[in-house]
């Protein structure tokens, strides 16, 4: 097995902390000695282990003079766990393969920069798109300050949410439906307008798959929502943040405050909306660094419009509405070459329906 | 091999007859002895040798006493040529076996008893998915009467034609653009709006492959058409005939004839545009056995609604344009059990464009 091949493995490993590690990114780390595997680890949950130090506590033999595989540069900081690259100096690695550098400006090179002066032969690069690709949510974290947004909905073939009369549910299969909890597990927030709340009463909750529920997000300028939903049901358990452009002498917000609710009052724009950028900025000093957007209509228009979004998973329903509610509004575009570019990353079946994933080019 | 494995090889070359074979079926022979091929054979041309003939033509060795395996029930009539089943049991061959059996009622099952009749073995419906499923086109047509309509045609991914203000060209990918023409080459005929060539003045000819060119039918119910466009020229190796809810009384229908279009006066509906079902049943008594839809948004629409479309062809193109043009215009649903129920046949990627391949569960 060449150094691909191990990396190709850390990847694997590192891809098990999905969902658990963030707003850290996923790692993965193996320990090769002779050819042969001795230690495996990856970064399991936020605040626990890192990658480095489960492989080398996992090894069934002494690592000294081994080679050792991470998918992403060792940090060189104390932040809840101790220095990485202290620890691999200290068990007198002797070369180590490194995905993909940090961005994190506290990490970004200078990890690389002590394991070699500590005399340890670093080769960096190896997969590093795939490196890069796994963490994308981390990274756009780090190199923006703003969460990673993914906009996900459910639309027929000819682009439609809901019938005229606004019936959507169960526009897609059963099958997508377990896909979209999966995908609910794997963000720090999960955000609706209040259109989708007073119209669906989701709960916006990780059910079906195992996971942690992200903070639930309303948006809603004008306080519509009461006790009575199940946004604002368990919130001990599942906080739910509501943002509004009322502020906190208004009625509505003293008694969604009451109730366990968390308001945050968003400067609005001209036409007295949240301002969403700005809802994402205080989301990011939170530490979200993912933010999942179900919906409705109008939400996802002023995303994109605002050129807030990353990622698009589109569920296509095998079915044609003609009119009806559409997913994406008006975005002001007058000609094609304004359009929103989209690149395809995935297509996938899921019972009758196709489940295409999108990274939006910005 | 099996009887598995030697039909699936008469399949393929079966397929090669795609584009050609038309309004005949496709079809594929392959002739085996003591576990050898000894001969194969395809429809090449509607007008020329069946399947059966060739393959017994291309024969290495003596026929007699082999199994004949072809993916339709074997003809038993003489049209342009005379009746295979007579050839099979002249030429000793032992035991038949078929894909599926002929709708053709001029052969239905006619051609499975006269060979058991002659004491030939005979197995059928060996594969049959698949051989009914290579020529649905000529299936819908015997069964029905009626061509079998493909509709195509390239959206963005929130399901526009073309901008607000009516720019369609280039949506999608120059690689998709073959992939169009091919489409048509496998037509006996593709039809358009009126709409469409005013707006693109396409020529509606296969290029970029090869293949025949289709009929080219226009729907031009006020007759607008004048003799400049694209569509009037070349007429005598490309004949375009244009359907109308005018008569031969009108001066602009004999212009357009005495240049040399063929024009058709279609009963018209209420709203006094061409019935497009009307169109059809023409088109199916010139022996047009498949017609491809190409646009504008009012005939897909027109088609769909009067669930006269077999198969659509989506081109999504990864972009996203917010409001503009739709492909799908009112079908008058309300409720979402009305929706068209589509069947995934299959997608795949053509450059950066998804071609998604339907048909319609009518």
């Amino acid at each position: 097995m060449n150094d691909e091949q191990f990396m190709k493995l850390a990847l694997k490993l590192a891809a098990k902390g999905r969902g658990f590690a963030s707003p850290n990114p996923m790692v993965g780390a193996v320990i090769v000695k002779k050819g042969r595997i001795i230690g495996q680890g990856w970064h399991q949950c936020c605040g626990e282990n890192h990658a480095e130090v489960n492989a080398i506590q996992n090894a069934t033999e002494n690592v000294a003079g081994s080679t050792f595989y991470v998918t992403l540069e060792p940090c060189c900081h104390s932040g809840k766990t101790p220095p990485c690259t202290d620890l691999i100096i200290r068990k007198k690695i002797k070369r180590v393969v490194i995905g993909t550098t940090d961005s994190n400006p506290l990490v970004s090179c200078r990890g690389i920069n002590s394991l070699q002066a500590a005399g340890i032969e670093v080769k960096t690069g190896v997969l590093e798109d795939r490196c890069r690709s796994l963490n994308e949510v981390f990274f756009h974290f780090m190199e923006t300050g703003l969460p990673f947004v993914t906009v996900k909905y459910a639309q027929t073939l000819d682009g439609r949410i809901a019938t005229a009369t606004g019936q959507s549910q169960w526009i897609s299969s059963p099958a997508s439906l377990k896909f979209a909890h999966q995908l609910r597990a794997e963000h720090d927030a999960i955000l609706v307008g209040i259109g989708t709340v007073l119209k669906d009463n989701p709960s916006l909750t990780v059910r079906r798959v195992r996971g942690r529920n992200p903070l639930r997000v309303v948006v809603d300028g004008g306080l519509a929502l009461t006790t009575r939903f199940n946004v604002m049901q368990d919130l001990s358990r599942t906080p739910t943040l509501i943002a509004t452009t009322k502020n906190a002498s208004d009625p509505a917000f003293q008694k969604l405050v009451s109730a366990g609710a968390e308001l945050v009052s968003v400067r609005s724009n001209k036409k007295n909306h949240v301002n969403l950028k700005q809802l994402l900025h205080h989301l990011a000093a939170r530490n979200i660094s993912s933010v999942l957007i179900e919906g409705g209509s109008q939400i996802i228009t002023s995303a994109l419009k605002d050129n807030l979004v990353n990622r698009l998973v589109t569920i296509i329903a095998p079915k044609i509405l003609g009119k009806g509610i559409e997913a994406v509004g008006n975005l002001n575009i007058r000609d094609l070459k304004e359009a929103k570019i989209l690149s395809l990353k995935s297509v996938a079946k899921k019972g009758t329906d196709l489940i295409m994933d999108y990274r939006l080019m910005l």
